[in-house]
């Protein structure tokens, strides 16, 4: 492996820079389709999408197309009072793509982003309707929003907010589901949702001061791919309708179908009142976020100009016309190639093949998978799911360890999980899973 | 004017959108230089640079060139634990332009999520030092830092951050410079800075409980333009320096030559802790932000793993390959074009052509120059410096009658500025003035 030791004047993102001398960061010179290159064109699979965005493949050449002929028109525009056809076509496919209800969409660049205008337009909506006592917010256990201070006071991750306390607003973490380690001892097909009851008790109790609950719909990622059922998200929605509550999905990693659909509120069959998306909405070229909402939200803030009603929250590059226009293309790739039904008989491979090669191996714990997501889990002990110490760092060393081997497979704590690029092939899963395997077993042996 | 009505599914921001009914959004469907064109191809100078991004003008051939280049090479991959050549370049050369104390780069999107990169640093180095009751930030009356909850709390203006005031942290606020209504009956040849007394006193009396100060350095942007003597922050450095507090320039808007300096802190003669950087950093075609540290800051965070000491903060497309490799080719424009010698003659020009135009009209109150930027402030009476009855949107009908005259004039209240691409010619600059000129009489009259 050709890697650098500590680089002299960059700060790499959540990385102990001191671990850089003795792990030194991997050095990317080029990508092409699943695989990224050293310097030495040594090839790593790019097991989770460079952050869950790629799907494509890298330097894919509609995208790279499409960005080069944008850029020759128009690269970019300032967005206030301007519209440009990139943006408005995107709006309107958006629009289309999804339920009916969501009509508006606003856009952003970094994901947090699109959260924190989400809670501002859910607040704001209070405001401009008489409710200023609601101006709290619900997120889960487990639950990641992004790090800027408004989205991380809705994050369940004391690693990444616990310092950070003093500087947030004050809102409300709620116990949410995590079904392999059930508390309710229930197994995935002989559950109501029954983790639904600490969400239940803080709605009734404090919905007078809660103007939306944000949740990752059907798969927390940041958790390390907990997936948990529809129904938990039937009665959410339920019981924020009850108590006049925004329901708001954040799609930023499993939205344009990582889990099987298009947006995994889809698959649950309900319509929140705020969907985030970002990642893979440019088939992880550029930074794009969106938020959209209902004309309920959207109408709230309309007046006359002296009113000053009107939604105050901007960024620079908001909208950006290459952003969008790669969009758009990302889009019109999911049309033309059928990309929903080709993925499925890869992401059936990956599950099972995954499950045939993990499970039962004395430190996995649970092999679980939707859509095009298989994560395994490691534990010190399957029987009691007892987790490993952490500060063994087994998931880090199996990812060095994969790293050897050719796969670029960044592990969630002792969560190990595959999320590649849609473009991979069966043989190419295989492969991924083998290498998997094996820096695994060398690691904690068979 | 090919104008739309109200796009159908798209929330544009700072804009009343029912306003849009009565004065539609311009539709911009391509660049090139200095302009904009609409569907009918008739050209708009874009005056503002696109919101203070552009200065190399649309569809630059070489920044379209560069975009190709690596998007063929590497479009995009994560940032944690990877590195790769676009950022390391841009990191080190970004390095090698700034004060040598500022020696670590940290890469973000959106210019607000920088901002609020910058503050966690600041507050995550006390806690690391064992100074947690240093938790919260000054920002200036009048200063703008982005709109995340975060960055909002030290924004200066009610417009934007009112009714939010219950979601976000409580920071402070200080009275800051205000020339063209300086308090102190100064003016900007016998001023000592005198107005920096309230932050003395804020400093001297809650220096315990403040981490950092963050400032526009030398001009508010948001504010209308306020451009403020060096004297003020070299009163600031020395002051933080005395309580031990963290000094932070906000060059997301002056940075890379807007202010004739390449940053605003060399003209000042005056090293901050953190710099922020975004907007003209790509020359306006892409998202890219940037926060700056010192190693002080750095290394309260190095450890060994298990001290879990490692700065947790990452958006997904930070470190994008595109943007960095726009960036770098920015930079080096900048070194081959000579571009800050170049530009002396033209600003020279704008600020003497529109003092020329602009004085003397009986609603300007000041005309305003700093480096490339220059601003007319409109008053009911410059003798008492009276604003104008906001209710009237004097500016804004301005920025409407300069459109149909072919410039993109985007006020600031009752501002009307000039901040065009540095590729602009003088001919070009007194066609923008001009224009601006005749549509503030078609409005206000001789
Ligand atoms: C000085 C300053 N800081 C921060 C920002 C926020 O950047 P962004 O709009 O990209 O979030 C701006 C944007 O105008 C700015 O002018
Ligand atoms: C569900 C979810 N929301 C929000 C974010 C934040 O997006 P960004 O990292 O672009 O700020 C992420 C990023 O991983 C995410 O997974």
């Amino acid at each position: 492996m050709t890697m650098d030791r500590i680089p002299q004047a960059l700060w790499l993102p959540v990385t102990q820079m001191k671990d850089l001398e003795e792990h030194p960061a991997l050095r990317i010179c080029s990508g092409k389709g699943i695989y990224v290159y050293n310097a030495k064109g040594k090839p790593y699979i790019d097991a989770i999408s460079s952050w869950w965005t790629n799907i494509f493949g890298h330097a894919n050449p509609r995208i790279t197309h499409a960005l080069a002929k944008q850029a020759a028109q128009l690269e970019h525009v300032l967005f206030a009072g301007v519209i440009h056809p990139p943006a408005e076509e995107l709006a309107r496919r958006l629009a289309d793509l999804t339920p009916d209800e969501l009509t508006k969409v606003f856009f952003a660049g970094d994901g947090a982003s699109a959260v924190e205008i989400a809670m501002k337009m859910s607040y704001g909506y209070r405001r401009n309707t008489g409710q200023p006592e609601k101006r709290r917010f619900v997120g889960l256990s487990g639950g990641y929003h992004g790090e800027t201070l408004g989205a991380l006071s809705i994050c369940g991750h004391d690693a990444f907010s616990d310092i950070y306390r003093p500087l947030m607003p004050d809102n409300i973490s709620v116990t949410g589901p995590d079904c392999y380690r059930c508390p309710y001892d229930r197994t995935r097909t002989d559950c109501d949702a029954e983790c639904f009851e600490p969400m239940e008790r803080t709605l009734e109790e404090r919905g007078r001061e809660i103007t939306a609950v944000f949740v990752e719909p059907l798969a927390q990622g940041a958790a390390g791919w907990r997936f948990y059922p529809p129904r938990y998200l039937h009665k959410l929605r339920e019981c924020t309708r009850h108590h006049d509550i925004h329901l708001a999905f954040d799609e930023i990693a499993v939205g344009f179908g990582r889990l099987g659909t298009m947006f995994a509120m889809e698959q649950a069959g309900v319509t929140p009142d705020f969907v985030t998306l970002s990642k893979s909405i440019t088939s992880g070229t550029l930074p794009l976020s969106v938020v959209m909402t209902t004309d309920a939200v959207y109408e709230s803030f309309l007046g006359d100009f002296t009113e000053l009603k009107a939604f105050m929250h901007s960024h620079t590059y908001m909208g950006n016309p290459l952003a969008c226009a790669v969009a758009n293309e990302t889009l019109s790739m999911f049309e033309e190639l059928n990309v929903l039904e080709t993925n499925k008989p890869k992401y059936r491979h990956l599950a099972d093949y995954a499950a045939q090669r993990f499970a039962g191996h004395r430190h996995v714990g649970e092999v679980r998978s939707l859509g095009f997501i298989t994560c395994v889990e490691l534990v010190a002990d399957p029987g009691t799911r007892t987790p490993l110490d952490w500060k063994q760092r087994t998931g880090f060393r199996i990812f060095r360890e994969a790293l050897k081997r050719g796969a670029l497979l960044r592990n969630l704590g002792d969560c190990i999980y595959f999320l590649p690029p849609y473009v991979i092939t069966q043989d190419e899963i295989t492969r991924l899973v083998d290498i998997a395997h094996a820096a695994m077993v060398e690691v904690l042996g068979e």
